[in-house]
């Protein structure tokens, strides 16, 4: 098969790159990475990623790290196929683009901490920082004041439709829904009207059930 | 004129643009933005920018915030103009796309920091936290050995060409520089050469001229 995903199916950044490519309607295969005896930080993993994380990806002679890179050439490459997750007028991708460095350096800043703190940490037996937890959900609440006002005028961050932009959030939406910062979110009608959306696509769906087998 | 860009042109996002444009060759109008009198904390500028940062852009009807993705819009939508700051080729864009992430989330993150540390609070009357420094160092240490490993087989980060990987890299570089973290530059021959070379562009020159105006 020539798509390959690296990692570990816990980790929010590999299912991002999961959902892009069923959305995509792309077949891969997924190569389990051992986080546990550090596989990610020995040879021969870094030589496909230098900072030694996952997600990696090959597509048959391109190697590719970071997960928004990934996303955005699956996106990119496979234009044709499935969801439309990026738009072809530069105007238009423009404000897609806007929203995918708001999930990246603000929402995600805030998030992927507390998914971290919240949901991953309990997993693996570590103790919650809860003196971590409340600046974080003040973080948080500031974005998403930002979401409530842009959601308000349009259905999706990026424009009328599913886009990169709001895919990139579903993993993290998807852990903090478990956990006590789901208040924030529904306390803004529109970011929780958003969140259900999200998380209600098929798609998600799919990543959810493979990720349990 | 058509394109607008709104900030202060102390701030490196602002700076970030500013280059893209003059790589680009194309004109544009500064709207000075006052942060003394916190103006962009306030409307109307919130309108432009619901996070009250500096810059905010202008082409036309569109009206954008985040200088990346200001910088990627101009890239893709101006292709045909100055500097081939991207790649068509979605695989090369792709690798391309990767540098983008690592500037973003790996470079900035220590580098934007210790700018704002040992250049920015000194021009504000500030004093610069040195128990912050060092730990910082620390961290832009370990990417930049990441950089000098690429740069050795490559001359720039995204490839045999500069391209905006290496662009949003230089106003930060270019503070750097005036400080006691140059000696993190220097100590990686590669990444010394390519610093130099980054910040040695007529284009860059141009804009530092039009700053001290």
């Amino acid at each position: 098969m020539a798509i390959k995903v690296h990692g570990n199916p816990f980790s929010p950044p590999v299912q991002r790159v999961f959902l892009t490519l069923v959305e995509k309607d792309l077949d891969y295969e997924f190569v389990f990475v051992d986080l546990s005896i550090r596989q990610h930080k020995k040879e021969p993993y870094l030589l496909m990623n230098p900072f030694g994380q996952v997600p990696s990806f090959e597509d048959g002679d391109l190697t590719l790290f970071e997960s928004r890179a990934i996303t955005r050439y699956i996106a990119y490459a496979y234009a044709d196929k499935g969801t439309p997750l990026i738009d072809q007028d530069p105007k238009k991708f423009a404000i897609i683009s806007v929203w995918l460095e708001v999930e990246s350096l603000k929402f995600d800043a805030a998030g992927q901490k507390l998914s971290f703190e919240l949901v991953i940490k309990p997993l693996l037996g570590l103790t919650t920082d809860e003196s971590a937890v409340e600046p974080l959900q003040g973080q948080l609440a500031l974005v998403l004041d930002v979401y409530e006002a842009r959601l308000s005028e349009s259905k999706y961050l990026g424009g009328d439709s599913f886009t990169l932009a709001d895919l990139h959030h579903v993993p993290i939406v998807n852990n903090l829904m478990k956990t006590k910062v789901k208040a924030l979110f529904d306390a803004r009608p529109h970011v929780s009207a958003w969140a259900s959306d999200i998380l209600a696509r098929p798609t998600w769906a799919k990543v959810l059930a493979s990720i349990k087998r």
